[in-house]
């Protein structure tokens, strides 16, 4: 989606990842090791700049593309949001509330965590957790100690469970001069802990929005941070839950919701140029295709298709659908459409 | 365009051209002859369908492959419209008003044509003129001949001067269900000949939009038409003064203004998918840029931007840029500040 908006841009792309994936179609890709600093190079020989919008991308292949040219959003963003203590850290000492939590490297650690943060409390690997993988909910000592069991030997977080009525993110973006731009407010909702559903902006967020793009200010600027940065909050105390250095699944309804896409801004921002609006144009929801796609020929065209070129598999994202509407109403009705025709039970 | 309106929804692309072309990053490009039907077969292989956007490709290499696979829009459709003679009988015999013409074969058909259609008349040649190259307006007995000399010895038409107070177009859409959807009419200025910008839609069309919808429908049925169908009209009496079987430069203002642009639509039309809906979004400009690019940074961020990747060269449509607005008072406001960036003089 990136080199789609960037086309138009006159920008050229060349792919870097692990296996030829299902965008190189649209520009070389080259296949290699994230820790072949030599395939690295070659890589980035004539290139401007470097980006990522996958945050398991490791640190250490970020940093040293970054000797050799500009790598957005900076490696210590990557760094940050790799590591959900680090990640916790970083926002904690921005004074931006987050769940209390407590690292876990051993047993006596989690018995002393479960002790100050009380049940229920949820137990995380530090490091590669995504789609709700990599963490357990405890509700007493033998759950504490079996999950302990099945995710020991990695470094783990323990998290207060905070019991939020629904999950907003941000998007925020940021240009080396300093230009900085903000989404509205979205509201997501998950399926088997994966992202189901976004709508945009989020119901009800007029008291939410100034706070949240503070928030994210904060974070941007003590990043030094350039291209897109997505937040995650759990409930409207906005308690962060995460950050995601990258373009962001939940700013997928932008490319038809709002005057400029998550994407187009991304590329703005790293090339420095002005940013684009932020603002919607009415109102959205994206729906993610998750396992399964729905016969495009039946699909009503109120919709916009994106496909991402994946097989089929469960549990996998294979594309996503937006709607927008002048009202809310509006969205309901074909909201209702959807259910019917993209999701069939 | 088309490719990147297509990926989203699934689609892979091939293209054939007689050179390398600037959208080559997008798919493989067959470097081929239009005549090499040898090349053309192996192009063809394992394709679902064929489509070109393109109006100078010859109709014998459309009907080759239409002998292979399906070629959309019908050959007959590139045929009638090659052919500025055959395309206004075409356009006459189904009732539609056009400027008057006489076929000129000889020095005698020009003077006995312009002896029917007097002065001012436009003498044309009757294949492959586009972007105002191929026809001259004749004042006098004395242009006429200098005109005779230059633009001899290829078939020519002769035609009625029509001073209309602007030029409209409508993209009209079908598929092979015959469902149809027809985007507003757009008003076009030119410059040097050459398409400069669309408005969209055109101001004051509520009367004429039905008409011109009405004409649009005759042409498909007759052609049994499949994609999208752009016709140029001279002046608010709906006159045709030519028809593209192709997505249309007029049309690229839908990419932002309309629910769904003429290249997705394009595309769901050959596939036989449910059209979308080509009703616009507000209020657009299209401005094209030609012969040089402004500079993207300097370029104020509520244009959208859209380049070719092709070299500067004067008269050469290099890219463009569409505006969106509420309202025709914001969409002039836009256009004022368009006009000190992206056209400075």
């Amino acid at each position: 989606m990136l080199a789609l908006a960037g086309y138009p841009l006159g920008l050229q792309f060349r792919f870097y990842d692990s296996s030829e994936g299902p965008a190189s179609h649209l520009a070389h890709t080259q296949v290699g090791a994230f820790d072949d600093l030599e395939a690295l190079e070659r890589f980035a020989e004539g290139l401007d700049l470097v980006t990522y919008e996958f945050e398991n991308v490791p640190v250490e292949a970020a940093r040293f593309l970054a000797e050799l040219l500009p790598v957005y959003p900076p490696p210590r963003a990557l760094e940050v949001s790799q590591d959900r203590l680090s990640e916790k850290q970083f926002v904690q000492q921005l004074g931006i509330p987050t769940a209390p939590f407590y690292p876990v490297q051993s047993h006596a650690d989690l018995l002393e965590g479960l002790g100050q943060l009380g049940y229920p409390a949820v137990l995380k690997t530090r490091r590669l957790g995504y789609d709700g993988k990599g963490q357990s909910v405890v509700h007493n000592p033998e759950q504490a100690h079996e999950t302990w069991a099945e995710l020991d030997e990695q470094p783990l977080i323990l998290e207060g469970f905070i019991n939020f009525e629904r999950e907003l993110s941000l998007l925020a973006v940021r240009n080396p001069d300093g230009q900085t731009a903000f989404y509205p407010l979205v509201q997501n909702t998950h399926r088997q802990g994966i992202l189901y559903q976004s709508l945009a902006p989020a119901p009800n967020i007029a008291d939410l929005q100034p706070l949240a793009e503070e928030y994210a200010k904060r974070m941007l600027l003590e990043l030094n941070y350039v291209g897109v940065l997505a937040i995650e909050f759990f409930g409207d105390d906005l308690r962060v839950n995460e950050i995601a250095p990258r373009v962001h699944n939940s700013g997928h309804w932008s490319i038809e919701g709002a005057f400029c896409s998550q994407f187009t801004n991304h590329l703005r921002a790293m090339l420095n140029w002005p940013l684009g609006l932020s603002a919607p144009k009415g109102f959205s929801v994206m729906r993610n295709l998750i396992g399964h796609l729905p016969d495009p020929a039946q699909l009503s065209p109120d919709f916009y298709l994106h496909l991402y070129g994946k097989g089929p598999r469960p549990g996998r994202k294979l594309g996503h659908i937006t709607a927008t509407a002048d009202s809310p109403s509006g969205l309901e009705a074909l909201l209702s459409g959807l259910d019917e025709t993209a999701d069939p039970k």
